[in-house]
């Protein structure tokens, strides 16, 4: 087994981050026996940026598409480069013209993570959040009237289409159907966004006739995020919009203590593309270059590719690991009450990682 | 004094917190002696919608606008009526055309209520959500291409103005202006929402510029979801575009404990047209007809009304008498792990009002 890996940190602390992540893929390369070709790019960052005007070289699809998967930091660095330039400029074109339209996010209670909310224990919460990923409230079509007067009207278009609507309703009946609990929630706004999100909820009875076994129901987002807050052991597998799967995927992991742990796959199911894996924290500039940002979500990033290439053992792994690590409170960074520093709370997973 | 209230409870929950809502303010007037002349409406209920075809009748906005303020419960039956229908055909409608373009609604710990953040008293938590309430993501303007086939396009779009920006904005700087911390946090999306977004950012910045002794911050709303959960000590005024708002004004108030005793008022700040007032939480199909729906939230909204009215002193009695009652766990209801029922809760708050 041979993968070729495309290895882009980006900006802030994807640049600290993703080295230790790269450190637990070669250590799962050797333990497990399969070969990595990892291929570092600097491009996808804002300093490529100020270098050469765009986020990308011209080729980057050429680059990028005969690898079999792409291994992401966190782009931004509103200080240079407004954040809408930077991220159209390389993660939001990356799941776009890849067509990676599922965005996979895992929501679980860790052991020995401290957990926000009162009472809660390691198995309560534990659901994955899908997210439509390449349409929806995400889109480059609409423009200003009147730009700069008194009478300035902006709009912004909202697109759903039936193909794009269906096949993440698809993907994610199809998860549901495979886990015990056969749970799906969809997230909606029906009641205030009342063209698309009609839409959207009738897509979703339509899907779930070919679903009988699961049980669906749907939340206004508004009244979602509040039972994320007071009942997340009532959810198994939410679907939202781009937006609204954005919302959630940042909620549920800082209901489960903090998003610096939290990993996401952004897939192309059919495989015609690369996949990108990326954390679900960003660029964090206020913490950027003290090495003190928590490791821990670009390497459970690591064994979410692992899984998706087909390594499931080195990927569980992995993730073992991390649950014994986080069990110690001196491999803890600071978002986790914690003081160890980047590297140290990567080395204690790879400690961990290398004695089971 | 003399006030002339719409009083309109609407659907399932609504129907049963009004009265409590009620009553209070009928003990308000008597104690704080001034007159109120309350107008009772079944319009705005899918009742009504079930016996005429419509939410309201056609000379709604000659019954209501010589009144002082509307005392609204909640609208939404969705068994008989498409949400979007009932919302669109009322309280959509009397935001829009009654040109309340603010949304205000507190966020505070109450002594007495479990909050399901670990750690957190009294004190700790107390911020206001303002939210656009006219214009943005809740728009009547789009459709759909191809109907029924598998090409299917819909699209909606979201309008932002400057003239709806810069008032909301305008109204939340003068808000954070006035209190001690004078901070101000904007909600916004524009590494993804690029076009309206990054419009909306350009004009807090406009803004911002007017009011140099308030302090300004802003997050991506997928983050700023989280820091509600992890840092909620954080925030002095929150302001978001509808949806934004929408959310934060829920999520905000379930980090607090429950949406059951949050209150909001949409206020047309300059009088031309009555404000309306409402709780935070709405019909809640699901508890209706059982008696145990949380009465705090709509009197609590009576105090906001009667604040907004001038009546500041019996509005900051009401809101003491609710301090009171809460803290005795029996008063409180299922949603707050009590047993009360809606008029025992009401009753406590009652009696605590009487005694004060
Ligand atoms: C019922 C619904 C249309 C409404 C809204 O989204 O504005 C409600 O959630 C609210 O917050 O007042
Ligand atoms: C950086 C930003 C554009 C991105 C998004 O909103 O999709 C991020 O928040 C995410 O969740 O991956």
């Amino acid at each position: 087994r041979h993968y070729r890996i495309a290895v882009i940190p980006g900006d802030g602390i994807g640049k600290e981050v993703v080295p230790e992540g790269v450190r637990l893929l070669e250590a799962a390369a050797e333990k497990f026996g399969f070969r990595l070709d990892l291929q570092h790019h600097t491009f996808g960052s804002c300093d490529y940026y100020a270098e050469h005007g765009t986020m990308l070289p011209a080729n980057w699809k050429e680059l990028l598409t005969p690898t079999d998967a792409i291994f992401f930091g966190a782009v931004g660095w509103p200080a240079t480069v407004p954040d809408h330039v930077s991220l159209w400029g390389s993660l939001l074109q990356f799941r776009r013209e890849f067509d990676q339209y599922v965005n996979l996010r895992p929501v679980r209670l860790m052991p020995g993570v401290p957990c926000p909310l009162a009472g809660r224990e390691p198995g309560d919460i534990d659901f994955y959040v899908v997210r439509e990923n390449t349409e929806g409230e995400y889109s480059s079509v609409g423009g200003t009237m009147y730009p700069g007067t008194e009478r300035e009207i902006v709009i912004q278009e909202t697109v759903m289409s039936r193909h794009g609507v269906d096949r993440i309703l698809k993907f994610a009946f199809d998860l549901a159907q495979s886990r015990p609990k056969k749970h799906l929630t969809s997230a909606t706004k029906s009641n205030g966004i009342a063209i698309t999100m009609p839409y959207w909820d009738q897509r979703v009875e339509a899907m779930g006739e070919r679903y009988p076994d699961v049980r669906r129901d749907k939340y206004h987002i508004d009244i979602l995020t509040a039972h994320f807050v007071l009942n997340p052991d009532r959810f198994d597998v939410v679907v939202g919009s781009n937006l609204f799967g954005d919302i959630l995927s940042d909620l549920g992991p800082a209901c489960t203590g903090t998003i610096g742990i939290a990993p996401s796959a952004n897939i192309n199911p059919e495989g015609r593309f690369p996949s990108l894996f990326e954390p679900v924290h960003g660029s964090a500039p206020d913490i950027a270059g003290k090495g003190i940002a928590n490791p821990v979500g670009q390497i459970w990033t690591a064994a979410m590719m692992l899984e998706h290439l087909g390594e499931v053992d080195a990927a569980h792994a992995i993730v073992a690991a991390i649950e014994t690590a986080l069990r110690e409170p001196a491999s803890r960074t600071r978002d986790l009450k914690g003081t160890a520093t980047t590297r140290e709370a990567a080395d204690a997973v790879l400690r961990a990682f290398a004695a089971a």
